[in-house]
């Protein structure tokens, strides 16, 4: 794995950014090909609206891109980018001089599709409201704790908020259709919107698609006839729960074969 | 500034590192006198507590104490402890085999309190269901956002839940005196029990005071005649909201005056 730490070659961190501090940062986690991330707008639009959120300043977009690519280098790769508010000194009060942290680590990975559904079971740990809802930032200790819940023969585990509704997989975007009708949980309070997730809606509306955003009580989801789940690393992939199910709608053949060629083009992407 | 890593004179920690990551981890504020910790057996059971909801095993009591001891020197000091779950690969999975990282920071302070009550304002950021509740765990964006908040002459922020419910302030824990009922903030789903929270209500109740433990609404904190704060840093202090109240009833005489007793004995312990 290649780290660089603000460009450089670098795999520490000062102990006092606040990163580490509060987790008072953001990530993203992006595919590249030849050192060009994919769906890169996508990832700098959602990287802006979080450090909009929180009042970080001063990252140059092309400084990300020549991290990734240098990180990256040639061929297929896997990279994570954490940009945080940078070093201060004590105390939450974010400083006014402060200078983000860019942390860029890569290393070479090729989309290998498991053969099968992923199966997905039921996590116990809770998503809470955001405090920066949508944006992927450095809490994440409930994803931590849902993915310590993974049982044998698990793939992915799935979120509710505290009312017990579905919000998404521990590390993953979902997608339903219960008959003629496509759903996705509603992310304005809770859970991170997925490039890849957005990018299927987008292109499902743009087909004349209409897809649902709710946040969807656990029966509904056991209903439903067909799940699937998305993120960068895996693309689009079918799913099934290993917890009781009872399927009333059959998936209407043709959103069925919609959203599976959508799939198809993820994967050719990168 | 003093800062060690694992106990080694180092400012850096491994940009893998899941604290960074994730927010995977926990700290702690403490008060020391000549690298003695005030309160120690409070900040380490909270700290085990913290340890066994993240399932973070291998740290050692010890070492902690060491740490301490060494980056605080001798007099007056204020440190802080963080404990990670240490470096892994990608993913939010717990590694099996990750080893705790210490993070200890410590500098030269002296209890000043400042003249008068402490002024507070009410935030805007609401505290969210905490994955640990309870913790004082490293996912503290809502602090770091609420924090931001303060307007020229706050001193503290008062942070609600979801439901508009009192919970704390954005850096301490909230006392009430209203009439003949000492109250303070339920901490079972939201927010940090602090250890000056935690002594003074054992103090109270050994004196035979029973502290009610509920989510207050604020209409309740608006009526109320007494407000105080309290964490390791300021103690325990006395202070005046910044927006509209409308007292109802007095404080006890009696519970004013035994709060303000267990403050100045607390002030006393360093």
């Amino acid at each position: 794995m290649t780290v660089l730490v603000n460009g450089l070659a670098e795999e520490r961190v000062p102990a006092l950014d606040r990163g580490l501090q509060y987790g008072d940062g953001l990530f993203e986690t992006l595919r590249l090909r030849d050192g060009v991330p994919l769906l890169w707008d996508r990832h700098w639009a959602r990287l802006q609206r979080g450090l909009a959120a929180l009042a970080i300043g001063g990252l140059r977009e092309e400084d990300c891109l020549a991290d990734l690519q240098r990180a990256a280098g040639p061929g297929s790769a896997l990279a994570k980018l954490i940009v945080t508010r940078g070093s201060g000194p004590r105390g939450y009060a974010p400083p006014a001089g402060a200078r983000p942290t860019r942390i860029c680590a890569a290393e070479p990975e090729s989309l290998r599709p498991a053969p099968g559904p992923l199966r997905f079971g039921l996590c116990r740990t809770r998503v809470a409201a955001s405090p920066a809802p949508g944006c992927k930032h450095l809490n994440r200790l409930e994803n931590v704790l849902a993915r310590a819940e993974w049982a044998e023969g698990w793939d992915e585990g799935l979120m509710r908020d505290g009312a017990g509704r579905v919000v998404c997989g521990t590390q993953s975007n979902l997608i339903l259709i219960d008959g003629d009708a496509m759903l996705t949980p509603a992310l304005d309070r809770c859970g991170i919107r997925g490039t890849r997730r957005d990018w299927l809606l987008d292109r499902l509306r743009s087909e004349g698609v209409a897809v649902r955003e709710a946040l969807l009580p656990l029966g509904q989801l056991r209903a439903a006839g067909a799940w699937f789940f998305c993120n960068t690393r895996i693309g689009l992939r079918a799913a099934v729960p290993l917890f009781a199910t009872r399927p009333a709608r059959a998936p209407h053949p043709g959103l069925l074969a919609l959203l599976q060629g959508l799939g198809e083009e993820l994967d050719a992407l990168g």
